[in-house]
């Protein structure tokens, strides 16, 4: 099965040549208990560090995300905000250093569940320590030590990566100076949670996943599928699926490729069909044991933990300023929980804007309504 | 296989010893093809039926419930809808005669997938004809005419038992006198139709459904298990969750009841618990194969199907009142979609009561807040 293991880890490397690696250090402890051995973080850069290293703009990821944000001379392939960060975009790489980090516990060079660990000689799998939102901020946090980075000018974190940002700032004040936090929270409520752990159970119950010990080759597809399709129920949005789907069928030809049943199983309404091909995409690069990790790091993130109270600890971080944009068709991150992040924040020093916006495709609105999302990330970043 | 196939259906039915059960028909045609031999439903009743016969109130049901709506001499345990069916309560049954449906294509005494096909000797299994809102509609107006019922005071449909409602209402003019729609919808929208589409896909992706061929002693409760889950999330809102769950942790005991990955696999929070313990009700008793019949059935329901424009179809129905109810936190069956039943219906001449109601429980409201509900129906059925 090594064998096997090892192929996997490297294909994505080979087919993603635009990110760099760095072992953070000898072995990080983690919060929930047990460490990791040289643990390494991948990330990818674009524009040019100023002299005075003033000018770095951080992405910290959703849970579903590499570092590609966006393509560049190594890497030509359409990243995952690419409508965000280039010259002239929201996220203007002519005039700051763009840096995107693929999460502790990922699947896309970092350190996680698939990653060989050096001890073993074996993929850690289920062996991988308990992973927290904490965890992955203290090793983003060493590798901007190994990169020299000493201050941030603008950290940027979208759902996951708000936690994710929060954590950050939280252990490290003043090394942020500007927060745009977008569709996040500081807390998981539960109906996310039951969302999450659905997918999770969905995954477990595959009989391929086999108790963590898949074979690479032979991956639990279905349930990490599966997973997927349910995890774009709470991405989107009812209104924009009405819209855009109504009541329209599939091809003939995507009906009848299943081969019993076929109108009463099949995908015969379009809707099903548009979810089917998204989730097949990502079942064919996502690690199934990493999913699970990710998603219960979500689940168990809560601010309560840094402190008393939410407004103790983010009304003493040493932000300059922080954008916190919500979306009112967003369910899983419900507008809210963007209201109860910029009111904490602005209980101390920092200088809040708050935005409710009223895109169409929920929780994944920043990922697809770029005009509105540029609209309100320039104007903050031109204001500083 | 046959022997415990027959073990299963007779289970049901001695355990629920209220409900009677009338043959329909020799062979009843559906409408997308294939035939059924010899259909049964199985109903009960409440109250006493009037000389005149005008007192009779009949509740179609949502997707997952039998005819027992409420305790009765032959069967003491509570039903699905005890709080609103019984003497004094919204549908009075020191006045009015009450008849409950199991709906075709159901497991819970009625005629369907797990019925035995005479034909053959065998459970239908997937061999059941592909099964429409229409079908079951027709289905139990041959009820209605075997048990000498020519017209129906009140109609009572929930969520999928109003699109059943619907359905008999178009087909049979002026056979219902008046209506209550709860939480339904004139077709399905794909937002919908995704939930469910993923619920069934869950179930076909057990190994133990075995292309709808599972042992019933042995059935394909995973992927029950986790369809109900799936469809509790879009039963139920988050705003309730919150207010109820919170961020509580589950009791330890269920914690450690999984034998590895315990934290990052386990039901660690409250919510978690609370679906796995409904999930496990329901996946014990539903019959899968039921289950994916029905569920596609609500998808393909269509209002259009029946004639030219939504207000054609539903202003000429003969009904003389009609209350239309939804629920401003249903997530499911939009109050949007309510409202559009009532200003068809009150494009004719029935005299049609619309009311958008506050409840926090989603679409399941109407079997929770009962006061709410029962304060809505009694002030309806005492002004007609």
């Amino acid at each position: 099965m090594q064998k096997s293991d090892k192929k996997v880890v490297s294909l994505f490397e080979k087919t993603n040549p635009g990110f760099q690696k760095i072992t953070l250090t000898d072995s990080l402890r983690l919060k929930r208990g047990g460490y990791l051995k040289n643990p390494v973080l991948a990330y990818e850069t674009w524009g040019e560090l100023s002299k005075e290293k003033d000018n770095i703009i951080v992405i910290l990821t959703g849970l579903s995300a590499s570092s590609h944000v966006a393509s560049s001379v190594t890497n030509p392939e359409t990243g995952w905000w690419e409508g965000m960060v280039g010259k002239g975009k929201a996220f203007d790489t002519s005039k700051y250093y763009v840096v995107c980090i693929n999460s502790l516990g990922s699947c896309f060079g970092s350190t996680g569940p698939a990653s060989i660990n050096e001890i073993t000689g074996e993929p850690y799998r289920l062996t991988f320590p308990e992973l927290t939102i904490d965890d992955m901020a203290k090793a983003s946090k060493l590798l901007f030590d190994k990169l020299e980075i000493k201050s941030i000018h603008t950290l940027v974190g979208p759902s996951m990566g708000g936690m994710h940002s929060l954590a950050l700032i939280i252990q490290n004040n003043n090394f942020v100076r500007n927060f745009i936090a977008i569709s996040t929270a500081r807390q998981s409520l539960p109906y996310s949670i039951a969302i999450r752990s659905l997918q999770r159970e969905v995954i477990r119950k595959d009989p391929l996943w086999n108790n963590g010990y898949y074979s690479y080759d032979n991956p639990p597809l279905n349930g990490v599928r599966i997973a997927r399709k349910l995890g774009m129920l709470s991405y989107r949005s009812a209104d924009e699926w009405a819209q855009r789907f109504g009541r329209k069928k599939s091809a003939k030809t995507e009906i009848t490729q299943n081969t019993f049943g076929i109108e009463n199983t099949g995908f015969e309404f379009e809707i099903e069909s548009y979810l089917e091909h998204l989730a097949i995409k990502f079942q064919n690069v996502f690690d199934a044991n990493s999913y699970l990790y990710l998603s219960r790091s979500i689940d168990w993130f809560d601010l309560v933990d840094y402190g008393s109270s939410p407004n103790e600890i983010l009304g003493q971080t040493g932000l300059s300023n922080a954008l916190v944009l919500g979306v009112e068709s967003d369910t899983l991150f419900p507008v809210s929980q963007q209201k109860e992040i910029a009111e904490y924040l602005a209980s101390g020093t920092t200088k809040v804007a708050y935005k409710s916006l009223d895109c169409l495709q929920g929780h994944d609105s920043f990922l697809v309504d770029i005009e509105t999302f540029s609209r309100e990330i320039k104007c903050f970043l031109e204001n500083l």
